[in-house]
């Protein structure tokens, strides 16, 4: 299993609030050691930060912790290897181009015969089930006409592909095109939207406590998605197997659910 | 115009000190100010450092500096802005899948009408000439089969696409597969092939000499290509117009030469 973090946001938004609680599971309060990854997105521009080091003793982690690297769109992942082995290709997130955008990717879970999955327009450079798997879905993906579709109809239309992902096995999952930040659950996927008047937060992973109130600004609308809820004292969103959100600019424009 | 490093070696070798010599022209001994970017692969894994700041004031590119990154293939790039923004997404190198490898991409001259080429396979993200050019010969190269052709055949037919975006201008350039480094010159590129008995080189320009032999093993083969040459006193290859050279493991495995 891995850990998740996703950020959505109407301003560019410092993540260190949210990382460093990450950051301490990646081999200290949790068992995730296998490497880390994250990547930003400044509008349509990205860039991302992979390592297959601990994350809790990577220098380029601390930089980025420490680095006001102010973005809209977020996507982070710290990895427990099960498939492929702890090699710079098979950490997180990966991305891709389509339709003149970067899409990135992070994937929680395992998949079994992700090999027969058909990778048309991508190849996977590494050995995980994660990559393949965001190979075909792009994949797949790339043959829904985004100019014909709003956007709930978009994700209508790739609702089924990522349950028949999820029918391989656990597949939550974060990915964005830069203005949308999508969020799939199998089994642990919680997310909360942080607006005006914000209040006091406290991590659960270390000592650590912001004032929201004193980083803002009253129109900032944040949204935190994160494999288990990372805040003692927020009330967070538990998503359902099989359920789809869709965030744009930290609000949530759509809401596909599950099957019961 | 920009600045282009490459390297290619036969160990996991630490480009620190050649990057010293460049991050100086990034506004300091340069006019090369508008952002900085490199690609390091290690195996097939890649990860890319970009950054819209000038390098010689960028955190990033202290820490690039400073932090032990060794690889077989870099990539890097400073930028003085001629067609697009100051922006990350239009900052280089630039990177696409073909073929399940992570190619890398940097461009140093101007072209004109490069809106015309048609991207199939691949869309640019920003605005630039270069990632224009990038999509466009990355979709042309999709075209050759790989498996059909030695090194120097693949060379040879990747040839006339380089040349043709030599016809729209200055198209200076570097890009690898993760394998192979790539280098085509219009105008300006010089390489150096340094191997045992390692000298004394010292950087143009900044106060740092480097022993090659107390950092290096006798068997090492490390090719370092250029813009223009970074050190005084070792003779580096000037390449011709219409010119590209094809390195492997740090040796020159194949060469194309320009027309007269």
């Amino acid at each position: 299993m891995c850990e998740l973090l996703g950020m959505s946001a109407n301003v560019p938004t410092d993540i260190c609030f949210s990382f460093s609680g990450l950051l301490e599971r990646g081999g200290r309060t949790g068992p995730h050691k296998d490497g880390w990854g994250i990547g930003f997105y400044e509008g349509k521009g990205f860039r991302s930060f992979i390592d297959p080091e601990p994350c809790c003793d990577s220098v380029l982690a601390r930089l980025i912790k420490d680095y006001p690297m102010k973005s809209n769109t977020v996507i982070s992942h710290i990895r427990q290897a099960n498939s492929g082995g702890i090699k710079l290709e098979n950490t997180h997130p990966f991305s891709r181009e389509l339709w003149g955008k970067h899409w990135c990717y992070a994937h929680n879970g395992q998949l079994k015969q992700f090999e027969s999955l058909p990778c048309e327009m991508y190849s996977p450079v590494g050995e995980t089930d994660s990559e393949h798997a965001f190979c075909w879905l792009l994949s797949q993906i790339s043959q829904i006409n985004p100019d014909e579709t709003e956007k709930c109809d978009f994700a209508f239309q790739m609702k089924p592909k990522l349950d028949h992902l999820r029918s391989l096995g656990v597949f939550n999952m974060l990915m964005s095109d830069s203005v949308y930040l999508y969020a799939y659950c199998t089994t642990k996927l919680s997310w909360i939207t942080r607006r005006a008047p914000f209040g006091e937060a406290k991590l659960k992973d270390v000592e650590l406590q912001v004032d929201f109130g004193t980083e803002t600004t009253p129109n900032d609308v944040v949204t935190v998605v994160a494999t288990e809820p990372l805040t003692h004292d927020e009330e967070w969103h538990q998503m359902k197997a099989g359920e789809l959100v869709v965030f744009r600019q930290g609000e949530l424009v759509c809401r596909v659910e599950g099957e019961a």
